[in-house]
Parts: C-alpha cells; structure tokens; sequence
C-alpha cells in the first residue's frame, strides 16, 4: 500500500494511493498515520481490506499539500558515508561499521513543501535517500530476517545538509543536519510487502532540471537489513521511528570547486523507483 | 514553581511541589506538563494563583514514582565538554564554540528510575548535567535576553554515555549516547523564575556513596544564555525541547586506570542545588 498525509501542515488527514493511482481518504477509518497505526497488524490489514474493496472515498487531490507521510515520529537515526561511490568522493574510507548521527522530527516536512537555506550558509546540500520507517519495537536483533520483519514501509527522504555547518564548526555533524525543514519525507511509505528488495532501488536527485545523483541502493555498504540490526544494538528502535541509510555520490561537496552548493532559487527534484517524487523550492531562511 | 509528574511510566499525572514541601495534584488544571503548557503564560499564571491559594489537592507522596518532568519532549540537544574542568580531564583542547550533538527523547526515564547498562558495554560512564526546558520557540535569536526568555525552567539530567560507543565505533558520539534508559530527568522542573542565576549552581555526583562529580555551573565554558542563542542559529528550538549544558570534571573516564566505569548493582546519585536529586541503580539490559 501507498500510505500518505494530505492538508494543511499540522492538520493532514491519512489517505492511500490505491493500485488505479486514485486518492483515498482514510480519515474514516484511522486518526492518522503514525508508529501506533504501523504496530498494528490488525488496523493495517483493515486499510488493506478496505482498499481491495474499492469503497474508499476518493479525496479530490487537486490544490491538495502533501504533508510527511508519517505523523509523530519518534527519533530519525541517520547512516553516514553508506554508499560505495559516495564514500569515495568526500576523500573519506569506507566504514568499518555504521556511522550513526541524528536529525530531530521537527525537521521533517512534506515532500514538496519549501526548504529554508540557512542564515549565514554557504554550504547547503542535497542527499536523496531511502528512508526505512519502522514499525515494530527493535531491540538487541540478531537477525536479518528479524530486522526486516521490523520495517513497516520505505520512503523518499530528502537528508539536506548544510556541510560547513557539519563539518568546520568543531563538532559533530548533528549541526549541519537538524537545520528546520532540512528533512523532506513522502510522499508516501510504501508498506514493505511492495519493496520486495531494498538493496535494487534506483535513486535520482537534479537541481534545477541537471541530474546530480544517480545511484542505486546495491551500491549501499551497509543493506537496510544490517543498518536496522546494527542500530538495535546501540538504541532501541520504536514504531514510528525513521531511518536515513545514507546517499550516493553525485552531492555538492563531491563536485570540484566551485561546488555548487544550494541558493535562494534553486530547485530540487529527487525520486526513488516505485516511492515517489518530491520537489522542493529553496528559500532563505 | 517545582513542577513535575507522578506516577506509573507512561500515565503520569501533572503535580506541583509547593514551598512547604507539600505535593499538589494538578491534573484537574491541567492536562500534562508539556510544550503546550509551557509556552502558555496565561496557564502558568493559572497554576501559580492555585498554588498560591494553598486549594490545590494535596497527593500522597509514599509509593509513588516520579516521571520525567516533561512530556511529549521534541529533541534534546546536548552540548560537549562545556567545562573547563571536564575538557582538561579528557585531554580535549577547549572548544572554540559549542560542539552539538543529540539524544532521543525516548532516552529519557524519571530521575530514580532503572539506568540499564547496554549489552557488550564496558564503559558506561556517568554525566551530571544542567538541563534548560524551552519554553518558547527560538530563532536566530540575537542576545542573551532573548535567549533566557525562550528559557521555561531548569531540571537535573543525567547524561549516561557509553565511551566505547561514543568513541570507538568509528563514528559520531551519538551512537554511545541514545541507549535505553540513558537519559534520567528531573525531579523537577523548576520555573526560571526561582533560579536567579543559572551560573552559580552545584552539581554533585556519587557513585555507590563516593563523590565523583563537585562542580559549578561557574565553569561553564559557554553559559546557558549563549548555549541557547548559538543552538537556535543552527536549529529552531521549539517548547518542550531540552538542551543538556554539559558535564564537570569527575567522570568515568577522566579517571585513571582502571577507570570505573558502571557495572549492574551501582547506585548513581546525583543533584543540583535547588533542582533535587536522582537516584538510579544500574542493571544489565
């Protein structure tokens, strides 16, 4: 299923995009969309069986905002350096293990909703990634098959980042990642029996129209399966929690100088196959 | 004020501890102790009349557990080596400005709750920290004013870290920050109001009855006001958000071999003058 969020920021009503690509309200049916609903087995086969019967109402999604696809999210770990060719072109080695950093919920809007460049940036970036939202309590798993059993649906995540911030402020990256509206996310989560391999999923960024990004989750150091296990370890994972796995080359600091570095303007559009596009508008902050 | 919640984790009710040591039920004023409230001057001034007027129910303190003093936390937001005395300790050079980095809200447990030290661990380390609660939304906020005006209250946090995880993994600190349990918080908020100088106050630690941590928030490389007005360039501080100020000299791993890291069966106590004091005992995850 393609689950989503449309209406105003703050007051989005749950909706699924059925098998015709037609809007279904399923504000009848669930209060939202969020790591309650995901736990639920019983709910989710109760949209699923609704959906199959074709009696949904169709929502009109013409003039309709698409908000993040997930509501009240927990925590967002993020997967540094996860990719082959990405690793490579920012001069750095490639991990032993995960590097784990963190973005706060708050930076997350919606697919397509306005991205603030920060004041006093200069380095302000794009990272397209698969998003892993989870949907059952990951705690200590020893398994691949116990980590994937835990992931509710996959999304487009668009991991903005301002990288002097992150990098030349003598601290950790966690202050060039959580500037607000520096997480879009949708437009939808596509629910994990519809992505049956995470690691063959084409992913594609542009900035104003020139393709920056192109790359595919098989290039991916650490498969979705591994990061989920791994990060169960260090932190518990909850319903409604998010995981960024990490983008592939193609960012403005892996471009020669002058790198070219988001403004007041530019225009961003990234996809990943089967979950959807989103298209941000940069602002200054 | 000393505000707080009582009660089985997760259906804490909203209290009050008033100048006579008395515990006063909030919870038919008001619906938690949160963001909401915080940012709501017109309901502090409801509570503070209530309070003064000696009706408020009073609650049966015996038994009951203290939660977290906030609900629905958004991000909290640590700061490094904010001590002059810690910095020396672990050998770091003194940071040119603050170093940022974060820990999830589903960390934090009540102040006498359970610590679990994580699987494989073998340096849990101990953090007695000042904890400043956002009350109001914080931008690019330009003086010191501004910055303790967002400022709602202060409480104690202990800030448990795993050092291996932090250090050695090959990566941010977050991954030896964010484990179950390591985040304590409270008892109390209490209201800025009733903490006149947030630079003048103690800190103390002990572990199983022998002083680790006598510090003062004197010592603090970057003050609160400063911490907050930095903190809210790089990302918007909303109410109900923590920042955690940093730890004095006197930890774990300032100590020299074999540093006595946490161990399942030590007794954590600490406490700052005027915002109470924790209790936990450290258990095997």
């Amino acid at each position: 299923m393609k689950l989503l969020r449309v209406g105003p920021a703050g007051t989005e009503r749950p909706a699924l995009l059925d098998d015709s690509g037609t809007l279904r309200d399923l504000s009848g049916l669930v209060p939202d969309i969020d790591g309650t609903l995901l736990a639920d087995e019983g709910e989710l086969a109760r949209i699923r069986t609704a959906a199959a019967s074709g009696e949904l109402p169709r929502l009109d999604g013409a003039g309709l905002r698409t908000g993040p696809p997930v509501a009240r999210i927990g925590k967002i770990v993020c997967i540094g350096l996860n990719y082959h060719d990405h690793a490579r072109e920012t001069g750095a080695a490639t991990p032993a293990e995960p590097i784990l950093f963190m973005k706060a919920p708050d930076t997350v809007v919606g697919p397509d909703d306005t991205v603030l460049v920060p004041r006093d940036s200069v380095k302000t970036d794009w990272e397209v990634e698969l998003a892993v939202v989870i949907g059952r309590t990951a705690r200590y798993l020893e398994t691949d098959a116990q980590a994937l059993a835990a992931v509710a649906g996959y999304a487009v995540a668009h991991d903005v980042s301002e990288r002097a911030f992150q990098i030349e402020r003598g601290g950790q990256w966690d202050k060039g990642k959580n500037c607000e509206t520096f997480n879009p996310l949708g437009p939808w989560l596509v629910t994990a029996d519809e992505v049956p391999d995470p690691q063959n999923l084409r992913l594609r960024l542009w900035v104003n129209g020139e393709p920056k990004q192109d790359g595919t989750t098989a290039q991916q150091i650490f498969p979705v399966a591994e990061v989920v296990r791994y990060v169960s370890r260090f932190m518990t994972l909850y319903p409604g929690d998010i995981i960024n796995t990490g983008t592939p080359a193609g960012v403005a600091m892996g471009h020669p100088d002058p790198k070219p570095y988001l403004r007041a303007g530019d225009v961003v559009e990234l996809e990943i196959d089967g979950l959807g596009q989103q298209r941000q508008v940069l602002k200054d902050a």
